[in-house]
């Protein structure tokens, strides 16, 4: 199953580009679109309706402001969707955060950190990883990859002087 | 022109209702739709698209926590839509709030008060009174009746003694 | 119908400015006016209440901070006011946003987002095509032109290469 | 030197009445006043404007939500104007708040607490007993009875038993 | 795959119990347990790290206030973690969906809207469905189900008098 | 060492009394004062003054709204204060919590969250334990009957059955 | 009467000088001091306690963060407190303005907006206008200038070309 | 006793240095760690665990965005546990305060202001005093040499020409 990854914008691509690279890093098939809740609102719900048919299994949906597209995709499809608060509105990233987890009860978006496209790229291989022991084994190998590298750094600090 | 009234779920309908009786007072038609930005995403979507063609003039559309609807009826028509913020979620309307108000640049919602059914009817008729005479002189009346009461609430509270 | 854009300071010009030129861009006409809800109270009054008077159809009003001036300008008019709030203040905005959304009832302000002049002309706009058949036409121009724009980007973003 | 209190419904009368109360308490003339920054908007300017010819000192006003009456009130006079932001809104007057409170530059007003309109009268009578010898004593007084009750409640926690 | 619902008190369980009712109304296996992050950390570890070799598939962890449950469940394994956010604290949640979503890189947690229990549930069955053709039937099911009732509510406030 | 529990008002002290309550099951001697920053500023710094001399360890010291009892308390001694925030104001204890948990540089409070006086009586047993073995025990003890109450928790909630 | 201008450090006063240069300009005595809350508290103190004795009619504080300046000074004073929350912390001075302004009941301070040293000033002025005819006059030409500056800023921007 | 400074990620030690120097300057003994709550739980943990017998009397916490370290140590420990929230999240340490601060009853932290470490440290020192009273000397030093810095300052600026 590959991932979909929807943002409002081309100007949202510096951030969700990160997610891209992790699935990319990973082994796993995704595909990057551009489309609008509000701007081309047909294409997104086309999109969505298409996704699960089109041999996809998550779909990341970054957006900013009064971020509508995770709801909006989310309203078209049953595949689970991973939103993305993208900073830039009110509190810097509040009021996507607010519109993208406070959803109304029957459609469940599965909201991440403001600009936190590694981590929704992370969690849609967690979701894959359920059938696949490939990405079980990877996931659980870039934990290990992590946590060597806080040791590290607990070398390099510990050893560091105070001027 | 007539109004078209939208929210998302009948447990809106307490608050939405006095946009109802509003519109009523003043002589202007309307008509009341529930339909939900994620539950009924196509209805949503029909309704708004065809509500130029159907004599609609203004839409009105309320919406709690993470309120799409306003901004999904916006997204299908050139109407002017008024989002109404309600009460309920996070910060008790502030969700609802920054989800209608922080619209992308091309898709505009006029938004009023957390709760504010009874201003969004009044806007809705200050834009149809553009060219209905009628609507204006009574928008004007309806003001100088707000003066009068308070002006006797002005009197009242002069009077009253204290404690 | 004209639109009258009024504003509380210069400063606030870079960003309402935005206004200016899509109402051009449509061929609509409009007036640009500072006037200040606390310095000339009166002059914002007496603009407000002579501005149906004065072949206006809707008032933008842009303020930050303790943004008044939407609100002031509504008191003295019942023409439809759309209220811009502006970045600087607490919360870079939200004390604006709050201070021009929260209005009593009876003296409603259709409020954007924060900074949002380009969404306040276009409000506008959909307010004046209900009687002008010619704004309805380029707004929908406007709309496919957006949503060419996203498609483009989409093909744009689709053939980028991680690095 | 009087002391005016206005408000901008009687709804804010329950609140306001604290601050009449301590004014009486303390032998200061004091008017009270309802008048509406949007619904009669001229009552207030000119209610403002007239103020020190009438004897006026300092005008308190309180105001909920988009709390535009001290502001208003302060654009139309040079007396010292202290607001008092009231619950009801977002936030339980947190709008009210940053309405009163970020005033432009040339224009302030003294903001109290949320709900604080016995603070707003004993601030104007502070600011009375600058040429009202009297009130400084009876202030110093005040303060001592407060700081005697305190003694006293602190006697009774000490002796109170933990069950 | 079964489910694996935890929460940080029994006090919990009234908000929690609907994600259970959920799970066991879409024929999905599910356990519920209480264990704390910080009330017995050892045991919120071991379950989370056996949970996949026990045959979970989705962890669902609701926690209030500094809500530290669902991110210390996640750094135990790679299965996708829910996360709910409960009311109680400060903003009535505000606290609870900060410590929940902003989570560090690295470690993703799927956060929900506060109080969004059921949501939870649908989220998981979600995922469970890219492997479970039966739940995506069910999924969609409900789907049109919610959009049946929605159409119903339309009916009825349609008809509804105004008093 | 004793600890000393001072408070702004008696109305605080059904939220204080719970500080009082954990001391005295741990078998620790403490002092409990009514004290205000604002109201007797001398007591309360000649009460923080003599703190130290007069053999107390720590200080509790809890306050509502803008809470400076406990940087004022901290401002005249060496000994660690724990400040409570206290509800009751904006956001519910949110300006407590920033008044107290805020500090300048060179003048630390030790901020716990808001009404939690049983967390600031809990810290104030791990400050003392440090010099008495005999804390440290019960503290270990109390850890594992709150474990011990979870695990029943645990218990409980499996076995019940969904209605 | 002169004006008392305090703040908690040297840092403050890029923002505080702003006060000193109004009253100058206004020809009003005024004393600068830094003294800080909770590093210098006796000092504090000491200056408020004397500051009506020592022929001071106002006292503006300026205070970050945990801003307990001016709450402090008002506690050894019954002159009017102008306290003014000072950029920096939380929301980059919210938390000085809860701090400032949420006073508890008996113990006013004037609260302006954040960093509106200017605003204090003025406010500083109206106070001591009620005892000089001279000070209202200047008040009253500063508001006529202001409006004069408003009106130039009207010709300039009605004039200004788009581009 | 020393105390145990630990963090997240060597990101955060530009921060946190400043509890070290303060330490280093205090002459009191401590150990700089870097571990993480979600990427090194273990090691967290059993750092925690192992604290009290490596002879560390208080541990100092530093976390930023859903800043669980401080929690998940407190979990451990029956130590003092202080926690700094960090900049760089959502209002730029709004979120890591409520992580911090809102701990459930039964394990408290110890909360410090955003980007507080050198408040912390000092806290640190504070705590260790009970027990050595050259710290306590110290640290009234260090006090008294806070207040002659705000008195050269206070020279500094009332010196200072307006320009």
């Amino acid at each position: 199953m590959r991932v979909l990854v929807v943002m409002g914008s081309d100007s949202d691509w510096p951030t969700m580009r990160e997610a891209a690279r992790v699935l990319r890093d990973f082994g796993v098939e995704y595909e990057v679109r551009v489309c609008s809740a509000h701007r081309t609102p047909e294409a997104a719900a086309a999109l969505a309706r298409g996704a699960r048919e089109a041999g996809f299994g998550v779909i990341i949906a970054g957006a900013g402001m009064a971020a509508h597209l995770p709801g909006v995709v989310a309203a078209y499809t049953t595949l689970p969707v991973i939103g993305v608060p993208l900073r830039g509105g009110i509190g810097d990233g509040v009021d996507a955060l607010y519109s993208i987890v406070q959803m109304p009860p029957g459609i469940p978006v599965a909201c991440v950190g403001v600009g936190a496209a590694r981590n929704a790229a992370l969690l849609a291989l967690e979701i894959l990883s359920l059938s696949r022991e490939d990405l079980r084994e990877r996931l659980e190998a870039y934990r290990k990859d992590m946590a060597r590298k806080v040791a590290e750094k607990d070398e390099r600090v510990r050893g560091e002087a105070l001027d």
